[in-house]
């Protein structure tokens, strides 16, 4: 039976996606991958290389809403379904993992009770940020968080007024609004900026000398664990 | 130079291990892994088809002390040096990604003075659970945490008091504090079961019918997202 699969392709570095991944990917048909209207996608870029010429390629667009609120999500992975129709497996791209804030979760709750659906999972750009930087993550009983720097100003504060140790992620035009929590929390001076981390326009810059107004979406601030070992 | 890679080989199908991990698994004339006193070393079982014959096999045993209090982890480490002294890269295995809760940090904060080291990242347990179980984590503005099951009853209650979603890892005989503080805060009918996700023993239990008594090392309940894209 013709059959989805969701692949994390990882964080930038064509390398880090999974072998199982790379298998899957070759062996379909049809490969689908979103991306932001008027840009060209990541996650194909990312494995580009991999690609045949005989595998049909499928764009699909989601819009980078914060709330999703307005957003025909039915409409916009309808440029898939022609293929799963014709009963061809249909390799959807995800950059990172596809279940971790990937943009395959929009497919995956709308097509599972249709398809059969595999996910294979990918390497999250945490710790993709944690191998370049060198900064060991979370240990023994501490608290690992992945906290969007989209979320409210008030659960930043309650979430890293506790925190061990997390990644901020989704940073954008929220860069400005996380600084000045950590600011606040004193937090600033344990704090790590890394943008596309593995990609090949990778960054590192110290949190104090980043521009907010340049900071892009794929870009995230690590806060290590204090612990000596 | 001589150099340490610290490999992330995945939570436990072979086929979970990067394509770069792979390929510097190979590549390396010393391949080491840690593993429990009396153990045989679950990082090596998944990576056994891809070695070499004629690599060589150096296995150190960290004990698996909650504290880390009492433990000599320079002594641990020391089968390790005298490869690297003769200038042979060392391909330090680790279960999961290397430095989230990852026995590779031992040998990371240790020897990173001494050798240049690279890590390459691993998938985590959470996201193969998630891929296993069929369960968004989560999306746009919510918080994801990792919460190890060991933290104090008090943390547990004040970590899940705020949750969207989470993994609660490293369960072993914490499981029935876990599950007590889960029912307290009514999250119960939220939580999934999953040990050995993707070894041959995988197993997927409903919670109310885990057995306290027998959970392993290797595995973790999740709380997945509630909401509906």
């Amino acid at each position: 039976m013709t059959k989805i699969y969701g692949i994390g392709v990882g964080p930038g570095d064509p390398e880090l996606i999974t072998v199982k991944g790379l298998r899957i990917l070759r062996s379909c048909g049809v490969v689908a991958y979103q991306s932001a209207v008027g840009h060209s996608s990541v996650a194909r870029a990312i494995v580009a290389d991999y690609l045949r010429q005989e595998q049909i390629e499928v764009a699909y667009h989601l819009p980078r809403a914060l709330s999703g609120e307005g957003v025909d999500y039915d409409r916009a992975i309808a440029p898939i379904l022609p293929y799963l129709d014709q009963g061809q497996d249909v390799a959807v791209l995800c950059e990172g993992d596809p279940l971790l804030y990937g943009s395959f979760m929009y497919v995956f709750t709308r097509l599972r009770s249709q398809y059969p659906i595999e996910v294979i999972p990918g390497v999250c750009s945490p710790l993709v940020a944690a191998a370049v930087l060198g900064l060991p993550l979370s240990y023994r009983q501490e608290v690992f968080k992945i906290i969007p720097a989209t979320a409210p100003v008030e659960r930043l504060k309650t979430e890293l007024g506790t925190v061990d140790a997390c990644a901020i992620i989704k940073l954008s035009n929220h860069f400005a609004k996380v600084r000045s929590v950590l600011t606040e929390l004193n937090l600033l001076h344990r704090a790590f900026y890394i943008e596309r981390a593995t990609m090949e326009e990778q960054k590192v810059i110290p949190i104090e000398l980043v521009d907010p107004q340049n900071v892009p979406y794929f870009s995230l601030i690590l806060i290590p664990t204090q612990s000596v070992l």
